[in-house]
């Protein structure tokens, strides 16, 4: 019997957020099968076991609890485990970045694949996505993390606000390598907190499961192959 | 002096959920005009009293607290004025539901208005919306909330889901009213719930200073000018 199921798709993304958290607690979780997600997600509303229209859902079996949301997931997760600041101001801040990231999801798959990337609008979308590391960048210096210590928001143990900001930047910059030098430049501090959280064992031996099953899938699907293909021209032109 | 300062634009769309909020706990605020909304934005993030991306931001003069992120807003707002269950479940529900309404939000505007609608796209869109009505009705038939009595979540007062649900269907289908028979029809409960809650002093005095302000303008922008013209245009098929 495991601590959860998590229902996701069999790639990194907003799956990977919910895996760093029940990694670093030490839960064990399974992960139905492509079809499993399916049918839960096309059931209708009142036979699902949480209303929702897409994946991820986190399921704690002994507390017979349903979620779905990245979000709302996280901050569960983050109340049951003592991983939120434990002021009401720290834990809205941790869901102000939690939000931030999910934006930046959305910014970078134009809303979960609704338009393509060429190069051009990728060109002009990089002031942007540097602007929303230098605003993860902020969040860090100013609420206690410092370049080569200290967590985002001033605790003493990585929260949910280290591990959300570890697996945007973090795992994004290491699908699509060409993009960290940006991250070195705009967040230095955010760069060092996603290789410091990388290194922890738990962190390390996902990143090599999820590599395995997964490859190099971050978002998948045509908007990816679009991603890759407007980072390569605007890399090599 | 003011208890808040709410910077978002002059429409309803997502700064209508805070104010919704800050009207009921009987708040005073102040909103500053365009000119500052944009300065504000525009500035560099280290300049910014919350580092982020776009509006709404709220000051809490008091405790000295500036938030971003409409969801992490809600949740800082709900747990100050006792508007969260008081369950870690209720309140990660409360987050799912904000979630959602979010979602909705990005849906309606094809996410801020990065593509505009057309009748066609507009047609293939209802059964989705229709589903979305469907997970609220689902989520408020499920934790508490029955026809004509009761909170979404459970409560005896109506809290943080309970205003979201009456903000994204209520005012949508204020704006839109040829939307309403489906809202009636998918979700009927929440519905009741829109209109109870409409019907309160604070909210129908709410409704008419932002009507009397703003106008007829949900999302505002050339997104709302193809939205209207897609609905008309199928209600007209």
């Amino acid at each position: 019997m495991v601590d959860y199921t998590l229902y996701y798709w069999p790639i990194a993304f907003r799956g990977q957020f919910i895996r760093a958290v029940l990694a670093h607690v030490g839960a064990s979780w399974d992960e139905p099968g492509m079809d499993a997600i399916i049918d839960l997600k096309d059931a209708a509303p009142a036979d699902q076991p949480v209303p929702h229209m897409g994946p991820p859902v986190l399921i704690d079996h002994a507390a017979d609890v349903s979620l779905s949301q990245t979000p709302a997931i996280l901050a569960y997760l983050g109340g049951k485990h003592g991983l939120l600041p434990g002021t009401p101001v720290g834990a809205a801040l941790t869901h102000k970045i939690v939000c931030d990231a999910d934006d930046v999801l959305y910014d970078m798959t134009l809303h979960n694949g609704a338009q393509m990337w060429t190069a051009e609008s990728w060109a002009a979308y990089q002031p942007r996505l540097s602007r929303w590391m230098t605003i993860f960048e902020e969040m860090g210096c100013r609420h206690g993390m410092t370049e080569g210590s200290g967590y985002m928001l001033g605790t003493d143990t990585p929260g949910i606000a280290d591990f959300t900001a570890h697996v945007l930047w973090g795992v994004m910059t290491d699908k699509f390598p060409t993009l960290r030098p940006m991250l070195d430049a705009a967040a230095p501090s955010i760069a060092g907190l996603c290789d410091r959280l990388g290194a922890l064992p738990e962190q390390a031996k996902l990143r090599a499961r999820t590599d395995a099953e997964f490859g190099d899938e971050w978002c998948s699907g045509q908007i990816e192959a679009s991603l890759r293909a407007a980072i390569a021209e605007t890399t090599t032109a």
